[in-house]
């Protein structure tokens, strides 16, 4: 062991220091208190849970990013959780157990065994908001609705949402009686936009289904490809209700996001999601800032079916989008047992000021601490002063 | 797989529902600002990291305490962190790397492989100070006003604190000469206050070690035991110096707590700690409720040696302890487009209130969202009136 790598962190993981910190806790309190006055109650799930609980009713993508290790207390597997939207829908489900309409919000660390990305960190800080109980596009609305306060709150300028519904690819693969494997394949072939392998894979389909499945990568643009998926798209039941879904979240969104697109082959979280997805993005980050859709399956695999919608973001990414916060200096008081001196240091800080003793033998290294003013004692009272270099 | 039992946590972990994770946010939220404008600045170590490094400078128990996981990135073992203060140490030692004094503070999960004791959690939320770079008593006694302050703030009364000095011992351990296993077990016996057991360890010292050894079980109580330590234990050097410290620290602290003790028989975190260690403890609560010390060697494991005190509490006991907060009843708004609606709700979110929006078909269910007033149109207006059952 040699003691200079000691304080070399595994790949993937950060250290956040003093500056970086300070935006995150200071982002962090904004978006909770965003979400309190909106009625969303704050949980913390835990980070250890079994393991079955923790997968239940999520994809096989966030069983291959979970740590997994044996509780020595009951000899059972258990993981650490790498999402913690499926926690929030147990809570709703077994612990709150309410007949109407939830809302909860959360904020904390998750642990991927494997990053998402070349580029991402394998400790995200996730905070987000779920609604169950309402299984209509209001709730839609009101969860998309948040994340662009949300964002803006943030003040993240120059947003676009993408906007999809995994309901249409489901109606198409149900009226078609698709079997599982085909499913799989037309899934991965869509989230590629890869059209010479659809038309491949959809060779021995109906007209209808086929040609529906193979405009999804073109039905990608302004609101305006509603209108002609309407045209091109068969008219049931199933897809006229997507379709009219999305037309309402778009009525009510347009004027609050710089951009909005639809994409109706976007299929992120298929195996998860039930309805209305989306993901919002800002100029010079590859990654959606934040995302999230419609799960009314999930609580299902807890025994209680309930109605989901939510969205989650990282918070750790979000403050390194977020603009610098205003920087303060500190006051530097002296080291001393006077009264008056620590009466006016308790009255600065109530006042949210930064006041730092300084402990007696460090002049040599003041500087070090952030201070551009002093507490001094002129005319017999102590008093704030610019600090002389 | 039996979906009933889905939900189910592991042993000693716990999910916080939304009365107590808002007491946990606010109680965060007041002690983080406390330390912030006293100069201690935040920083979010990771909670996975090498093996060795999570381990350096640290003790046997917290080997024991944590999981340890092989990383499918680097092959090589990880854990998750059992305890923040060496991580923070570790940030001071080599990230940060100033000359004078540092402050940091810091709120986290910490995972427990085995639960400290029967009746705690495997999670607890770690919050804390501390302070390097100073190996004066004048830090000792920041840190410990500042566990002072915080437990004030967090509404926590009839105090009382308990000071120690691993000094001590150390001192009477390095005059004897004792080899390393007699030193381990006069180290258990004086935990227990275990005197015949002590006599019997102790047999062959020389007189001077032995009658010091054997008093420091019954030197335990009032600050007047210091008085009586000054007489009964040998003047050396590092006695008289440990004695000293403890003096001006009764002195420093006497007028600000409710009961301060004195135990020099107390060893906890002795593998850890070099100095002054101290414990704060409140009626109805077994544990302490903050606890800490000085640990000038652990810098040095990662290559640069600091002196260094702080203290640490677990937030969510903390919170259980502390006085409930005043609650408030939140405002259910109907589900409008209406302008004059959006904009009053949005008033009165900025100005803190909580308000739901009335998703529509929940009449039934609208006992359950905690609401006791509503936001009505009257005479033209949008107005809050009391909730009619």
């Amino acid at each position: 062991m040699n003691s200079m790598h000691n304080w070399l962190l595994p790949e993937h993981v950060e250290d956040l220091l003093p500056a970086e910190a300070k935006r995150v806790e200071a982002l962090r309190r904004v978006l909770l208190d965003l979400f309190r006055v909106r009625g969303y109650e704050l949980v913390m799930p835990p980070m250890l849970e079994y393991l079955e609980s923790l997968l239940t009713g999520t994809g096989h993508d966030l069983d291959l990013r979970t740590f997994k290790l044996v509780d020595q207390l009951s000899g059972r597997m258990v993981g650490l959780r790498a999402d913690i939207t499926p926690q929030v829908a147990r809570i709703d489900a077994h612990l709150l157990n309410r007949e109407g309409v939830t809302r909860l919000c959360y904020c904390g660390t998750v642990l991927h065994a494997l990053p998402a990305d070349l580029g991402r960190t394998r400790e995200p800080l996730q905070i987000g908001a779920e609604l169950y109980g309402h299984a209509g596009v209001e709730s839609d609305i009101e969860i998309q609705r948040l994340l662009l306060d949300a964002l803006s709150a943030a003040g993240i300028r120059d947003l676009h949402l993408d906007l999809g519904h995994v309901g249409l690819f489901r109606a198409l693969v149900t009226r078609a009686k698709l079997d599982a494997g085909l499913e799989s394949e037309l899934f991965q072939a869509l989230q590629r936009k890869d059209v010479p392998w659809l038309k491949t894979l959809t060779a021995g389909l109906p007209p209808e289904a086929r040609n529906a499945i193979l405009a999804l990568p073109r039905l990608y643009g302004e609101p305006a490809v509603l209108d002609e998926a309407r045209a091109v798209l068969p008219a049931w039941p199933e897809v006229v209700q997507c379709l009219e879904q999305l037309g309402t979240i778009v009525a009510a969104l347009r004027s609050r996001v710089d951009t909005l697109l639809v994409d109706l082959a976007e299929l992120r979280g298929y195996h998860y999601h039930s309805g209305v997805v989306f993901a919002a993005y800002v100029a010079g980050s590859a990654n959606a800032v934040g995302q999230g859709g419609r799960y009314d399956e999930v609580g299902k695999a807890f025994g209680r079916a309930r109605p989901a919608t939510g969205f989650s973001m990282d918070l750790r990414e979000l403050a390194a989008l977020a603009p610098a916060l205003p920087t303060r200096g500190a006051i530097l008081a002296p080291w001393s047992d006077s009264p008056a001196l620590a009466g006016e240091i308790e009255r600065l800080r109530a006042a949210g000021e930064v006041v730092i003793v300084d402990l007696p033998g460090h002049a040599a290294a003041r500087g070090e601490l952030g201070c551009d003013r002093v507490l001094e004692q002129r005319d017999g009272k102590w008093q704030v002063s610019a600090l002389r270099g």
